[in-house]
């Protein structure tokens, strides 16, 4: 059976039963099944509660044996003493997946959670159920219009290509959260959780499969085996871009790690250059991981690491080009065609290298949209940041430049840095990352971003000079 | 004459003139003026163009000379050839300071460009006029709704605390953008451009003086009197907190740095260093140089570097504590008496050693609120952090402990992180804000803000140190 066909029912079900669904807000059962209808999942639905006859409209059984149809995903909300005979339920009625959201597995102090959590898993691998979860937020497939979690904003999430595979529920709000800023959205969120039988790896490995799934993005406390992870990454990064923020480099945060997931955090640094070695992106915030694997789903990867830097102001030039040269990018030099094209195009009160600060261009869209376009077509330009901060002068900017922009990115690396107040230049934003041009709230930001489509071409090109050997 | 008292004309005229005021929005003029009008300065306007009789209502006089009122600032953007006539009517009519808005001195390739500015900075010396500029977007005093700038934009930004003293124009414009997001605002933004006669240093030592400014950031490309500037920051930052955002740290950026301003940049780990010394506490980035500022302008400093993590999700906390840890600050212990409390509040499924995973307790906001309270008096505890990202189940959460985190504000530091969809939990984190507990999107950024404050509190320690040797 193909790894698509395997998952097929967990993220594409046909029917969804919630197991202690609830119309007390205090449980999380409600917000479950709130998820689930008010996210517009358009299979049948079966709330599942001994003590009631209808939630919100919707029939409820007694037990997921009582459903009179199949059911494809359970969605398990039950205190904890209880998994283990839902869990017996589901196998008898040929449940195929289940989101455990239920917490007090192997993540608590006491030992009798591992030992739960092993009895579970032995009832699941048994009847060949795949389990999301324990102690997870739930799972998200944007666009099957799923909302498997507890969290009914998760519907708010745009639909993209980024496929984020999560470690912690906190982390994955914050990332939806997070996007919701721009105009790039999601495949799959799925929480992890403690891992009862579906890991990194697994999800690696259907995500690279995935036609929905672009990039692959990683929040990753400890993993139980960290080998098959690296190994798996490995295969997969030389078809998809995987981007990973691992956390716990340090004792007392490696030893939470440890405490929250059951699972040893292991040696930062060891970890980290296995991921790498693997071809992976590594990063180190958040907000790093949205915005590369917001690049990586965008963007043309670019060929090589010589960069052109465009900037309306000097100062957000300057700090492209800091964040570059920090990380081992070229502020290329032009061709002699090129250069004297872009000394032509601009007075000597501008800064005619790279970086160019547009000088009084940066209120001149046309002026702007030739030096876009010479130095777009320079050998040279691996990738183009431009950068202008919003001022009422230059409100034409965007729209002058944005067509010419669109049609770059087609070609070549194009990223932008555009800030402005919230309202203002909000649709020309909107059009440039439909048209593949990522924007960033700050230079800064921009230029990780491309550092990080800079790291996965260079992954692509050992990739591919070890398989000549 | 006092410092605030040389510079009231400038920060406060009670009338001012643009020279090149224009009603052709294709003309930097004719933005000057909007700025001004519509940011709602209640002093006297006076519009300065030949050509026209009167610009949106306001009469408008043929040169300087011909405005029939005392004139104390002028805000002059009119062709870089036509500036030392303009200066020179400015000197007689006694104007006090004027913000040079017009580019090409020297900043440009040409030498003919510095032989200018050298001229108008004779006549504004001689005349003791101050100048802000030239090749600057300008000024903005929020409190006073001068705006001084061609930006109308810049009026939206929030009163506030946060004095910016700016090298570029572009990284004011993103800075104030940056800071709409959330509820903390600016008493100055001061665009220095191309330093004619006012420098970091004079800014440096007036906002030390000035009583709206609580906290001094400074964005810096190249300075020409370094030695000053680092001894005035390490007299200032005794009393104020300073932050810095010191670019061009490599060659190409660095020689940027040159071209844009006029000035060399130095060599960026010497003038990094020299400043860290001085006690000013510097950053890496545009974000870090806001969230830094909004914290020292908020938060009380805090006495040590002990710092206590409430999360309402583990990965969060895993991440705050990997940022503090990288940056030396230490994960408290508790006190037995804390421990046992925190036991007694926290069921064993929760992490409740630092950092505190709230578990079960991240929708019960009275549980919450215990934990707050409990570790909040523990004296090993110089600074809290707490994160909890929105669930609809924990929706209550940030209502319940709101009250409590703004009572121990007074005492400890406390900094927050609450991501959310945007319109949730809006009013909660204004509350929390205008009570100095300042929130972030990420954690990351929670973190790195404290760990500003941190250094800070260290210079300040080793600045009291060594005055009583």
């Amino acid at each position: 059976m193909s790894i698509l066909k395997e998952y097929e029912p967990i993220f594409y079900p046909s029917s969804v039963a919630v197991v202690g669904a609830s119309s007390n807000p205090r449980k999380l059962g409600y917000h479950c099944l709130k998820s689930l209808i008010d996210g517009g999942y358009g299979g049948r639905i079966f709330p599942v509660n001994p003590g009631v006859l209808e939630i919100r409209g919707y029939k409820a059984y007694p037990s997921i044996a009582a459903v009179p149809d199949r059911v494809d995903l359970a969605i398990v909300a039950v205190p904890a003493p209880s998994v283990p005979s839902v869990f017996k339920e589901c196998a008898m009625k040929g449940v195929r997946g289940i989101v455990l959201i239920t917490a007090g597995f192997r993540e608590i102090e006491d030992k009798s959670g591992s030992e739960l959590q092993s009895e579970i898993a032995a009832i699941a691998n048994e009847a060949r159920m795949k389990v999301i979860g324990p102690n997870t937020f739930g799972m998200v497939n944007l666009h099957a219009n799923l909302n498997a979690s507890f969290t009914p904003e998760f519907s708010l999430v745009k639909k993209g290509g980024i496929g984020l595979i999560s470690q912690s529920g906190g982390v994955s709000h914050l990332t939806a959260y997070l996007s919701m800023h721009g105009n790039v959205g999601f495949s799959k969120i799925i929480g992890l959780g403690n891992r009862c039988n579906m890991d990194f790896a697994d999800m690696l490995e259907y995500m690279a499969e995935d036609p929905e799934t672009k990039v692959i993005a990683m929040y990753i406390e400890g993993v139980d085996d960290a080998r098959r992870l690296v190994d798996v990454a490995d295969k997969v990064t030389a078809r998809k871009p995987v981007v990973a923020y691992k956390v716990g480099r340090f004792p007392a945060s490696n030893q939470a790690s440890y405490s929250h997931t059951g699972s040893l955090a292991g040696k930062y640094e060891i970890y980290n250059s296995a991921l790498k070695q693997a071809g992976v992106v590594t990063v180190y915030s958040c907000t790093e991981l949205f915005d590369v694997a917001k690049a990586l789903a965008l963007c043309k990867i670019p060929s090589g690491n010589r960069v052109v830097i465009l900037s309306g102001q000097a100062g957000p030039g300057i700090i492209v080009g800091d964040v570059c040269e920090d990380n081992g990018l070229i502020l290329t030099s032009f061709s002699k065609e090129t250069q004297e094209a872009v000394e032509k195009l601009l007075p000597p009160v501008a800064m005619r290298r790279n970086p160019i600060d547009l000088g009084p261009a940066w209120h001149d869209s046309e002026t702007c949209e030739r030096l876009v376009n010479v130095v777009s077509r320079d050998e040279n330009v691996d990738a183009i940041v431009i950068c202008a901060a919003y001022a009422s002068a230059n409100e034409p900017l965007l729209r002058g430049i944005g067509k010419l922009l669109r049609k770059f990115a087609k070609e070549k690396t194009v990223i932008g840095s555009f800030p402005s107040p919230t309202n203002v230049w909000k649709k020309e934003k909107v059009e440039l990352e439909l048209a593949d041009v990522p924007v960033y709230p700050t230079p800064e930001r921009a230029a990780k971003a491309l550092v990080g489509l800079v790291r996965y071409s260079e992954a692509l090109a050992r990739k591919s000079s070890t398989n000549l050997l």
